[in-house]
């Protein structure tokens, strides 16, 4: 059942008595969250366009002393166009239409920052560890034509684009990265981050592909807010999501592509964790679909060869720093999330629960520094 | 209803078909865990002394090298028996009893380490900012009455007992901690590990009767295990939970005391997120019930004085480093649960997942170094 099964939320909505699914919702999901609406132009076109399209508030405590600051956030996930035998070009170009049509109904729904899926101009082909021809799919951070095409809509829509792909930096020896350009609302390129870890999970080692990022955990300061990119594996690691927060970071972007068997009882857990933890915005996605290869390879675990990775679940999801979280999109289809969040709430939970007041950074900096000495001394006691 | 609504986990088994109900679970909870079938007497003294008794079991593969090291560990969570207006020492006295006959079921249930909820010896009178009498139930973490009752019990039965109380330290200066006792099976106290992080939310400023703790992130090397405890608050801290694990354990025990308002959402996923970032178990224990106090006491959070904190949900539950985790216990009633597992578990997800050698420890302590400093300058990218 796992491949057509769209969502537990559809499922809970379906069966759950009302009294019951009020509770379960809030226990599970936190806070209930206003649905958004959006015109019917956005609705027509994302049926049209045979595309999910979903939408949220998350609200604050007005203030007297700040405005509001009310953001858009969109998160697209997408299956991959056309075959992965096509032509590389013709692959390219699919996937850029289909994106550019998503964004256009972000567009409708007033979206101020939105963020595709990792490596989302091509199949998620690390899994085979054939460098050719996915290499192909590499390009400059700077002016590649995905950039250049982002830099158009950004401008055109006056929206920020965050696009992760695969970068080729043929200024400093053609190395590849796993990144995210940031480009501006007015159609600047405002940097990249690149992935900080990198997965070495049987298929997953995409080590064989490029390294743990040297940008560190930079923080973009866009005119909707400052938001930051923790790509995919870096999930798993609560430092990296700390140091983003540490940053500055009101809303961080964690692109991913990841399979059931591998991960689907952790995607609600990791990401919400750390909206939590460092009281901010956390927005988690995922790609979605099989992906089939047209050579096998194999995943070190036992199974026979095969051509095809499993089946990414989508689910992507916005969790807020209150801990509530919006129900994720299907896990089968493409679909647009529309989340609006007021910015103001960071602050607000972080003056409500002390946990930045409270965490002891002093004490963890020692700790760590401590803890790094390859002849660091485990605080153990054993009885006497 | 959120008085009355007993489980998450009951509602999903009552309402959904046989096959969403599998997928649901899956998702939320990970790998199905088998029941542990309890010796008939266990099960007829925990329904005649009115708790709930259930037991899972999380497995490993076995290994060639290592034989398996299976433990059981059991949680208790429950009630206060007597009202807060009774004498201190009667209060005490009915909680020793209480304890002690669930302790006697968790021995008929075969298991190696139990351990309680936060303060257990006690309601938890630090909501009322009240000195007196509610002092009074601290006591010596070394031959205090209470810790003098689980070291006979820890004997008799061959089980380490964690035993989390109010401290007082006479030899230095008669200070309070919120401290756990570790008491080994041969009815020795091992140590204690004090509370690491101090709520100051509300009513829950508890640095009102105690201070951080200064016994860092200590593991107590039992002849069942490497255990540490994470008291309460400290489970929003990851830095907190990623401590222990540097210092090996593998099993990290969170007594708590938390009520719906304040974190019913979070319980589910903090700890678990833990489990899963650190490759051990994790055990988040709460208290349960209404405690209702003697005088008026108020929130700051313009809500009128009350005479009581709000409802203690339970729910406590066992999480794996796999990502699994048990169904809670009741959110209404007492109850031990029972889980069974075989720590190799932990390397062996830290060998297939390599989250310890991914994690770039040496960047974080250098990041976090920089980040503590008072003058700090933000890594942040700003449009040109």
């Amino acid at each position: 059942m796992s491949g057509e099964f769209t969502s537990v939320e559809d499922s809970l909505e379906k069966h759950l008595p009302p009294a019951e699914l009020a509770e379960v919702r809030r226990i599970l999901y936190g806070k209930e969250l206003r649905s958004l609406d959006f015109p019917s132009d956005a609705s027509s076109l994302a049926e049209k366009r045979d595309f999910e399209l979903k939408g949220y508030a998350f609200t604050a405590l007005p203030e007297s002393v700040r405005p509001p600051r009310v953001v858009r956030v969109g998160l697209i996930q997408n299956k991959i166009v056309l075959p992965t035998q096509s032509p590389v070009s013709d692959q390219l170009e699919a996937l850029h239409r289909r994106i550019s049509e998503i964004i256009e109904v972000a567009a409708y729904c007033d979206v101020n920052i939105v963020c595709m899926q990792e490596a989302w101009t091509m199949p998620f082909a690390f899994c085979t560890r054939e460098k050719h021809p996915w290499c192909e799919f590499a390009e400059s951070a700077e002016d590649g034509p995905t950039i250049k095409l982002m830099q158009e809509l950004a401008k055109k829509y006056n929206m920020v684009i965050v696009s992760p792909i695969l970068e080729r930096d043929e200024i400093h020896g053609d190395i590849l990265s796993n990144a995210a350009v940031v480009i501006s609302n007015t159609g600047k390129v405002m940097g990249k981050s690149r992935k900080n870890h990198i997965p070495r999970v049987g298929d997953f080692n995409e080590s064989t592909y490029y390294m743990e990022g040297n940008t560190g955990h930079r923080v973009f300061q866009t005119q909707f807010g400052k938001i930051a990119i923790n790509i995919c594996y870096g999930r798993h690691h609560p430092q990296n999501w700390m140091m983003y927060g540490l940053n500055g970071a009101e809303i961080v972007f964690n692109p991913s592509a990841t399979v059931g068997a591998l991960s689907e009882p952790l995607w609600p857990i990791e990401a919400r964790n750390a909206a939590i933890a460092n009281s901010y915005f956390t927005c988690p996605i995922n790609r979605v679909g099989t992906e089939v290869f047209p050579n096998e390879f194999t995943s070190g675990d036992g199974n026979p060869a095969h051509k095809d990775f499993g089946h990414f679940f989508g689910s992507s999801y916005v969790a807020a720093p209150d801990g509530s979280r919006t129900p994720g999109l299907s896990r089968t289809r493409d679909g647009l999330l529309v989340a609006e969040m007021d910015l103001n709430l960071c602050r607000q939970i972080k003056d409500k629960w002390g946990f930045r007041m409270t965490q002891r950074l002093d004490l963890y900096a020692e700790s760590l520094r401590e803890a790094v000495k390859p002849d660091y001394n485990p605080h153990i006691i054993k009885e006497h």
